[in-house]
C-alpha cells in the first residue's frame, strides 16, 4: 500500500522551456516523505532534531517519462521497495493529477545516519513498523 | 564607489510568465553580497563560522521597473547607503547587461548580529572599512 | 477581512544560518497569493494561461522582524490595502504557527498587465470584486 | 577530455542537515551544462529560442558519497558518455574544491526535442562536433 499525497506545481516551478524543471521534482518528492513521516511517531523535524538521526539520499534512479506544467499537480505515491538495517529505497511514482498521465517514476536511496557523527546507523524499531507499514 | 558583479540568469529562474521569478532576484543579491565578502579580511563563510557575526535582512525595499529574461545576466552594483553601528542599509542596482536597462533598485538593511545568541551586537571594526570603502 | 492560510516550511528551505532564507519567504508569499486566487472566478494559472492577465510586483516593502526555523509554519494573512485601476498593494502579515510570534509584515504592489504586451491594463471587474471583499 | 567547471555553494543551498540539499546538485549540473554550451555555436539560450531545440533530462542515475557544505565549491568534469541520434548520456563527476573529496557521480540522459512540438528530433550535426570533443 503506498502513502499517496498530491503536490500543486507553483508558479515559480517552471522552467525556460515552460514545463517543470527538473530538480524541483525532488524537492516534490522530499515534500512528500517530509509529509510521509507525520504518520510516524515523530515529525522528519523532530526526528532530525530531537532524535538526531537523518536519512540522506545516496543513491537516486530516475525516469522522467511526460512533462508537468503550471496548473497541474503531482499526484504521488511512496512505496518502500526495500528496507535493509541501514538503508531503504523509496519508489516514487508520480502522475499528473489532471488526466492521470504517468510523468515520472523515481527509486531514491536512503542511508540512516546519527546526525551527530554523520555515521551510519541501524533504522529504530520505530521506525521500521512504518517502513514496512509501506513496503511493496 | 559601488562593488560590481555580474549574475548571470539560469535556465530554472523564471517563472510561468517568462521572466525571472522576482523572489530569484534576492537570491542574486545575496551571492553578489557574499562576493562582495571576498574583499573583505574573511570570506562570508568564516565570518559566520569562525567569527560567529551574522547579516539577516530586517529590512527590504525593491522597486522592480524592468522584467528580466533567460539568456541574459544582471549587472549588479552594491553600495553602502547608511553604516550604523550595529545595522547597514545596502543598495542594490541591477541593470541587464545585453542593453544596460535599469531593472531593479532595492535597499536591504541587515543587522548584525551574534549568531551564538541571535542578539545585535556591533560591527566589527574590520568590516566597518570595507563598508566605508564602498559607502556613496 | 484578511485570507488566511499556512505554509510549512520545508527541510531545504533555510540556510546556513539555520533559520529560513530570506528570499523563501517571498515565494511563501507568491504560493498564499496563488491560492488567494482560487476564491475567484479563475485559478492564477487560468487568469494567465486564458485571460492572458498577469500581476508582477513592481514594488516591495518588509520587515522582518523574527526568525522562522524547520519545524514551523508560516500562518500567512493577506489583506488588499490599496486597490487602485491597474494596480493594487497586497499586505502580508505572517506569523510563526507555534507560537503566534509575527515573524514578517510586507507590503507587496501588483501591477495588472497584459501578458500579450506586458503594458499595464485595468483590473478586470470580476477581479476587483475578490479584491474589495479583501480589502482592510 | 572532460569540461571542466567549480560551481560555489552558495548561502541558502543547504538544508536543515547543514549540508547542500540534495536536489541542489541538479541545479548545479545544470548550470555546469549550460556553461558546456558557451563552447558550442550556440549558447544555450539560443539554442532553445532560437534552434528551437531542446535537451530535456530523461533519466537521472546519481551515487551521492560525500555531503559538500557552504564555504566549499563543487569542482565539476562532464563528459559525454554515450552519444546516440536523438539522446545523449552525460557523465558528471563532483568533487570538492578543498580537499578534492569525490561527492557525487550522475548520469544523466537527455533527449534531443523540438521545443515546438516537444517531439524527438536528431542532435543537429552542429553539436554532434561538440559532444564528440568530450566523449570519453
Amino acid at each position: 500500500m503506498p502513502f499517496r499525497t498530491s503536490i500543486p506545481v507553483r508558479f515559480g516551478d517552471v522552467d525556460h522551456a515552460g514545463i517543470v524543471y527538473y530538480p524541483q521534482y525532488y524537492i516534490y518528492f522530499h515534500e512528500a516523505f517530509e509529509d510521509f513521516f507525520n504518520l510516524s511517531p515523530y515529525s522528519y523535524f523532530q526526528l532530525l532534531d530531537k532524535e538526531r538521526i537523518g536519512f540522506p539520499t545516496v543513491h537516486v534512479e530516475t525516469d522522467f517519462k511526460q512533462p508537468l506544467r503550471y496548473g497541474d499537480s503531482l499526484d504521488v505515491a511512496i512505496t518502500v521497495k526495500r528496507l535493509g538495517g541501514r538503508s531503504l529505497t523509496l519508489l516514487y511514482e508520480g502522475h499528473r493529477h489532471h488526466d492521470g498521465v504517468h510523468c515520472v517514476t523515481a527509486q531514491i536511496t536512503l542511508a540512516c545516519i546519527d546526525l551527530d557523527t554523520f555515521k551510519s546507523r541501524d533504522i529504530p524499531d520505530s521506525l521500521r513498523e512504518l517502513f514496512t507499514r509501506f513496503s511493496s
